[in-house]
């Protein structure tokens, strides 16, 4: 008897777990692999749900997944062509949120995993740490499971992370590392005062453009042997003043940037602090800068563990992975802190998307693979 | 018999004349002068008030006052020392709303313009313009007088306008010129997108901070004989963007410029123009200018009418006045364009605000000003 992804995916899909909902998700799997030998524990916090399972003793070779089973709302529910929470199944393809992101990818690893353990029992253990919040704040999350795993003496040699990571066909891409990604929410403080007027005002808003202009004046980098070039983007600018004849008295912008492992948040804040002063200093306007750093950049560089995935997806598919670190964040961020880990799954072109679908073979596919990386990791 | 400016002034506001509402006190006006000998057509064009009056021939050599009686709101009327509309006058204070801006300097004009005629009837004209709307929109208030009078073939030989000028002591600056006002309403449009993507979006804010970065990079002049230099002033940009990990698709900003005799608004806006056009090819973000020009800049230079005003305020007051351009606009640049006009009241310091009021000495003093000035022109 083998464990069908599929099933097991739409099966997830009808739990409607939108963030931070359990939705039922959680429960069956903890149902599942408990029943394969998994010694599980609910590692919920701050009302977040999350599931910690592993097959095998603790301290030995150690190999985890990681995932969610949370997603995001489902938006506009009459677009849908099929109710998003069916898990309906038409013509090879299955529909509802989640199907990409990433229900699929649990319903695969997992069902790689308890497949594995019942018919070659490796020497070592598996590790599923499955947080019902990666689309949120994310702050009770992986970051939960990771927290009680280092209290508990519990820990993974290597990580796979099953996010989606191939735009277009199954086996194109994998992820080996990602850019970091802060936002500096900026304030800035003049006097107010009459437009014809300026010498007895300060107007806030031409310090601000000077430090955005400063900002933007060049690439941050040219890219890294591993990385594209950091990103630097102006997401919001705003003053609200409705007076042509009044210079305002403040004004706030707000810069998000996805950096490579050239930079990292702290050398970052320290390269806008010395623009801001530098304008402060001749333009008298204050600046307040909030930075809020998502996470830090990070790269499992190639070697053994790259390869060995590399190679599995290749028997696998066909196709050579490119060793990737594009993208935005996901909760790698978190996990790289602890052990190696890489990211591989599905195409993802429908996440987050009305009428978000997969091909099933792509679920059986996949499913294949994380076996296949199972087996030639504990070889 | 002689015409008392403060008792007029008073009586001038306790009209609530906020605009464009007439309150009564252009009636009040069309009564002193009609007795005096004046011809006054009311010249109401678009729900605003407007009063023409002539002493003296049509086509004679004619001296014109300009002015108006709308004031601005009170605000918040409980702040106030004494009610706006009442006309108070304690220990030699005038007080409500219109004191400085400008039911005063009418006062003052009309009472001189009254008694000169009556004591002393010149060989020429004597005409008062005076308006309902100034601090409006202006567009039917004293444009719509000089429209009337070219249609009518009414004319100024030359026109005083009686704003309040001076900063401190009266007599201290007259104004021979104003620079003018325009403002840039500038809407930028790129392509929406994820700050983590960049090269898939077209990031509007970036186009907008390049062209507003240009604009204030360096002053637009350095003044020239008679101004100050032009001023620039961003006085605000909106986006509206809640999403830090969006890139927005449009972008707005105003920009309010103050610019002297080096420049027209066709000038500027055709330097704004190939700005924007520059960093439309390279960035692809496209922008819309829409511009309003609130007036040209405008100059009468120093010549006999100068001479001859500020030789009349230095003889009543023993203060040379300053031959001014700067400050904000008045209804002088539409007079410009039908005589030479200057403009020469009193200290405007309370001017708009809570508690507006004027010492009664300056009201009488002005009143003699405008009396030398007229005895000098019809000398």
């Amino acid at each position: 008897m083998t464990t069908d992804p599929i099933a097991l995916t739409a099966d997830l899909i009808r739990c409607p777990s939108v963030t931070p909902e359990e939705g039922g998700a959680l429960v069956l799997l903890e149902k599942l692999l408990s029943e394969a030998g998994f010694a599980c524990t609910r590692v919920d916090r701050g009302g977040v749900p999350n599931l910690f399972a592993r097959w095998g003793e603790r301290g030995a070779k150690t190999f985890g997944f990681n995932g969610h089973t949370d997603v995001v709302p489902v938006g506009d529910a009459a677009a849908w062509t099929h109710d998003p929470f069916s898990g309906d199944i038409v013509d090879g393809v299955l529909w509802g949120r989640g199907a990409t992101d990433m229900k699929s990818g649990v319903g695969a690893f997992a069902a790689a995993a308890v497949d594995f353990v019942r018919e070659t029992p490796p020497e070592g253990a598996i590790v599923l740490a499955i947080t019902g919040d990666e689309e949120g704040p994310g702050h009770d999350g992986t970051r939960a499971l990771l927290d009680w795993m280092v209290a508990e003496g519990e820990a993974m040699s290597v990580c796979l992370v099953g996010e989606p990571t191939c735009p277009e066909i199954l086996g194109q891409m994998m992820k080996i590392g990602r850019r970091g990604s802060m936002t500096f929410y900026i304030e800035a403080e003049g006097v107010q005062g009459h437009s014809a007027y300026p010498h007895r005002a300060k107007n806030p808003l031409h310090g601000l453009v000077d430090l955005l202009g400063q900002m933007t004046a060049k690439p941050l980098d040219e890219g890294t042997e591993h990385f594209e070039p950091s990103t630097l983007q102006i997401t919001t600018i705003d003053c609200g003043n409705p007076a042509n004849n009044v210079i305002p008295a403040k004004a706030r912008a707000t810069v998000n940037i996805r950096f490579n492992d050239a930079h990292s948040s702290a050398t970052i804040s320290a390269w806008a602090d010395g623009l801001v002063e530098g304008i402060e200093a001749t333009s008298g306007v204050k600046f307040a800068l909030r930075t809020e750093v998502s996470g830090e950049s990070f790269l499992t560089p190639p070697g053994e563990f790259v390869a060995l995935v590399a190679r599995a997806v290749e028997a696998e598919t066909g196709v050579t992975p490119e060793l990737s670190t594009s993208g935005g964040t996901s909760d790698a961020r978190f996990v790289k802190d602890h052990c190696p880990v890489l990211e591989f799954g599905l195409v993802g072109k429908t996440m987050h998307q009305v009428d978000e679908r997969i091909e099933v073979e792509q679920i059986t596919a996949l499913k294949s693979i994380y076996t296949r990386i199972l087996r030639d990791y504990f070889a």
